[in-house]
């Protein structure tokens, strides 16, 4: 009965996620930027689905659409006094949530798994106990995927209080800032969102994803933990040497800055293979005035690398660099390195993640933690709560793509995690209410001391 | 006194081709395309000294600048009837040319010196000796660079009759035909032009040129006498992978297309290092919607395989292709080739340019043969008649640029060598006439028997 319930839900998200799929900006492919038309009509389509399953809806300025659940007896923040109690009286909240926005031509996973999925696991919850021991709110960012203004994260940013003035500057390709288009949307002058919650009424932030790599694929699981969200580093390499006649230079006197960043593409790709789980990515390489008979008097490469941990991503990227001068030295080419964007790790909570493991265990046998490569808007939030993630196979590895892929049994898997998790977690606060003032019921980031709580 | 007067005209020579350089149809840079104003600018300032050094000229066509010089006695055509011999009555023709046209922004140099350079050899030659037994043809070809038509060689084509239906209705980027832009110019309708001579009135074809590469300045030498034109095969290699998240995709999941490229490119290098004079290029890579955050899906990359010798040139590039496709396997793959273009090589007339070495020899010390990667009009005349030609060092092999430059020293030496080949074709030409009907005067291309020719 349970399955059952559960393989009728996945039915429904799958459903869902096509009709959501077929909001979209352009006409022939799915593109919704941020507070674009497509984007209001999302969040009144998602914002339906969330009434429907009880929550109270609104939408935030920069156009987050923020959906509540309450447990009973009022609001989660009405105190409940209780004598001889120093403890938090009021009922913590516990937030899931990912974008609604897109890339241009996107696949209809991406985002829109981790706001749709919530809704159902919390009406499957409420479907099987009467009561929780706190409030859930699920969010639909409007903004994650840096398709509009160059910077990403703005729905989270603003949401966790994170949005500063100089982001408020940036223009988008007609060039309105996004202070202008956060205005004409909000039809007011704003002010620099505060964060829509203090760190003290959290209780963590869970974002189910598609993983958009190929590992869960390859270890033939359909869900994942993610241990944490890697370091980034991010740049150019120019090699520069002397542009010739390709017919009239011999061989040996050619000085190819082509030839220096193909050497050295292959050598970070050797580095890269040597120190799992570090990658590094040469995804775009320009040879400016090139042409077929011309020797390449200048090459330029993206370099993109990851490593979980902050001290590895960074000494790696100096190795790799100190390499491409050793190359292009030798090869009597210049090579300068620019680096336009670093990203440091971002942890999991330990606890959260150890309830995430104990359901996904539960739920498909075996339980796999692995990195994200990826930033998600979890990178932001883990600034104002613990946070926890869930990855969910998707065909190929595929993502950013019209054929990106979850099948329906991995959607079920990961409906039936989430719903094992919110009640796990119920459980083990109601158990620690229950218990001496000293449980802890909070989840600290890694590393930080649990905050204490007591439910009413 | 004779070092003197070249020495002068190299001066006069240095500052001719600087005010050809200034003349463009671009405000702030060198470009002479097919049939503009600069072109027919060009032709009238050059036309102009052909004049003072006593040619007649005219303008075909197609545009080609044409000055003659006839031996005294009445035109070279003109018969000289000798009873009793079936020997060929007429002065042959000795032609010197190559292009006034240039590429965008172009160095001053390139076609103008060969243009330039034989009418000031012509008037010293004139200045030392009363007759020649031959006429002399200098000819400026007005498209060589294939910058305004997708095709090289209109002038040199139209010039020995190999120009054909179908290049006529090649297209220039603002639409109009090869036949429309040269109806217009003519202010007529054209046949294709038959050949300007009879292979058997001509002595053959001298084109001086800069070396447009590095290898003279290699040597310390300031000229040198080409062997021959490379056979050469030009196309594109698509590399095909899988694109992927570079943050999500571990290494060894990785299908990426640009790894593949950049692994060929250095393949193809140290294969054409082993293998000299063989020299291989990729010029141009391509990764079609390249990101820096996403591995590439597709590489392309151009390739230029040139050599001397036809065969090893088209095995060259069998082998290079076959090392593509294994490398396409190894990492998953494919890997497709696409030919755009192939030139046989051009071989040198032997007599010509043994006798280009003697003079090199003597007016340097040291003469030294060297192979063209590049083409040339004389690839086209070389099916009219036996070809030679004369490099110049060009200051770091620097070509196709505003920085191109050739010294004066240089400059005077390829006047002296062209002066010292003039006579010594005159005096060779002399003494084969007044020895025995069997002497060979007349100059083979390469394998062909000498034809038999007799000077008045």
């Amino acid at each position: 009965m349970k399955r059952d319930s559960i393989a009728s839900a996945a039915r429904i998200l799958a459903r869902r996620l096509d009709e959501l799929g077929r909001v979209s900006d352009e006409p022939d492919r799915l593109t919704r930027t941020f507070l674009s038309p497509a984007m209001a009509q999302a969040n009144r389509l998602v914002g339906g689905w969330m009434r429907q399953a009880g929550l109270t809806v609104r939408e935030d300025q920069v156009g987050n659409l923020v959906g509540r659940w309450e447990p009973e007896g009022g609001p989660a923040g009405a105190p409940v006094e209780q004598a001889n109690s120093a403890i938090n009286r009021k009922s913590k909240t516990l937030l899931f949530a990912s974008h609604l926005d897109t890339v241009r031509n996107a696949g209809r996973f991406d985002g829109a798994l981790g706001v749709v999925l919530p809704i159902m696991a919390l009406e499957e919850v409420r479907r099987r106990r009467e009561q929780l021991p706190f409030a859930v709110e699920i969010l639909g960012f409007s903004e994650e995927e840096a398709v509009r203004f160059a910077d990403a994260y703005i729905g989270s940013k603003a949401y966790a209080g994170q949005l500063r003035a100089a982001d408020l500057k940036l223009r988008d390709t007609r060039g309105a800032t996004l202070r202008e288009v956060i205005e004409a949307h909000a039809g007011k002058k704003i002010v620099l969102p505060k964060s829509a919650h203090r760190s003290a009424d959290l209780l963590g932030y869970i974002e189910v994803h598609i993983e958009q790599g190929p590992v869960l694929e390859a270890e033939n699981l359909g869900v994942g933990v993610v241990s944490g969200i890697a370091s980034q580093i991010r740049g150019r390499l120019i090699f520069r040497g002397k542009a010739g006649h390709a017919g009239t230079t011999p061989m040996h006197l050619r000085e190819d800055a082509l030839a220096g960043a193909a050497e050295f593409l292959l050598f970070a790709e050797t580095f890269a293979r040597a120190h799992s789980p570090l990658v590094a990515t040469v995804g775009m390489i320009t040879v400016p005035s090139g042409a077929a008979n011309v020797i390449a008097g200048e090459a330029v490469i993206s370099l993109d690398v990851r490593h979980p941990i902050d001290g590895t991503c960074r000494r790696s990227l100096v190795q790799l660099i100190a390499r491409a001068q050793k190359i292009a030295r030798r090869r009597k080419l210049s090579c300068e390195w620019q680096q336009t964007m670093q990203h440091v790790a971002t942890r999991c909570s330990s606890e959260l993640t150890t309830l995430l493991h104990e359901s996904v265990s539960a739920v498909q046998g075996r339980s796999f933690g692995l990195a994200s490569g990826a930033g998600h808007d979890a990178v932001v939030m883990a600034k104002l709560t613990p946070i926890a993630m869930l990855f969910v196979r998707c065909r190929g590895g595929l993502s950013h793509h019209p054929d990106e892929y979850a099948s329906r049994v991995d959607l079920a898997a990961a409906l039936r995690v989430v719903v094992d998790f919110i009640e796990r977690l119920a459980t083990k606060i109601s158990r620690d209410a229950a218990g001496s003032d000293s449980a802890t019921s909070g989840f600290s980031k890694a590393g930080r001391r649990p905050a204490r709580r007591q439910s009413k």
